[in-house]
């Protein structure tokens, strides 16, 4: 019996190149929960193949400005001059229907909505070693040395900030680190806070 | 990855005849996780087959008393005139060995514990409705209605106090009560609380 039935959202966040994405996909290949991913807003132009309202949704620079204005973000960034932001009234939309929520955001962002949703589960992604966050960034082929260098002196900066969350999970091994994301979902929505007006209510009848 | 090395104590708590020993037995069936369960220390004489150090520790009065005053419980009661109560000092070995140590309690033993082990976990069984509560009282055909409506009242009283405890676990049937109660003992363990110092000197090695 769940008592909540307020879904959660949860948001995962760690250092570029901890492998927050291999996790998040790990996680919604568990068929046996309700898991809804938050799909981005951005102002960049969609690629060839991406559907609006499916991989974002894409939006003008003047409409992304006015959502700002009227606080319409969880969270917002801007990335090579495009902005991308993820959009509070779905989130709120979904979290109501009783569907878990899953932000996969960097962790300025998750700083934003820690302010904004208190009752968020924050996660921090973890890299078991410097050398193992280091080795993931090469193997992406993606970027040069210096940037990779750049990359490990902000995670570094980045760990520090784990202290703020409410759970540390350590991706060592991809399919440990979403059991252990599935074990912290059903935790919570047994937690006292979360459940007890709840269930003394539905005592009282 | 485990980040903490100790084990957790698990307070397992609710009012009578909810079903407490039956949610323990089940979690103790589960092969996949390390559970030791704590041995009771008692004044009263062993019956037939029960054996000292495996049913209970059987001590005498004046040795139970001397462990009072040496506060080497962390919870005792009477009972029929006769002393029960929790042995500190094997818990704590249990604990730092990394065994998570499973205690299932009165409500009044689980306050106990609460001010000597504020780092335990303490989950509160609940029953569904008190229609389940009085059914279950009833089916073990153990008490007469007197004691049966008593023990609905207290239950009455109990359940205001399941706002002290960390989880709320509804016994609507053992076998989900006992995948929660697993999956609170794995997100504790992922805990900022619990793990940060030992993270952070990981990463600096």
């Amino acid at each position: 019996m769940k008592l909540d039935n307020q879904g959660l959202l949860i948001v995962i966040s760690g250092p570029s190149g901890v492998g927050k994405g291999t996790v998040r996909k790990a996680l919604f290949q568990r068929s046996d929960h309700d898991l809804e991913y938050s799909i981005s807003m951005t102002t960049r132009k969609p690629r060839e193949g991406e559907v609006d309202g499916v991989d974002y949704y894409f939006v003008s620079k003047e409409e992304f400005e006015e959502r700002i204005k009227n606080d319409q973000f969880l969270e917002y960034a801007t990335f090579v001059g495009n902005y991308y932001g993820t959009p509070k009234d779905k989130v709120l939309d979904k979290l109501k229907s009783g569907s878990e929520v899953v932000l996969e955001i960097e962790v300025n962002g998750a700083s934003q909505i820690k302010k904004k949703m208190p009752d968020a589960v924050f996660i921090f992604i973890a890299p078991p070693t410097y050398d193992a966050l280091e080795k993931r960034l090469i193997s992406r082929g993606t970027e040069h040395s210096d940037a990779i260098k750049e990359r490990i002196e902000k995670a570094h900066q980045e760990i520090k900030l784990a202290s703020q969350y409410d759970y540390i999970v350590i991706n060592d091994e991809v399919d440990n680190a979403a059991d252990r994301i599935m074990a912290i979902i059903r935790a919570e929505h047994a937690k006292t806070t979360r459940t007890i007006d709840e269930y003394l209510k539905l005592m009282e009848e």
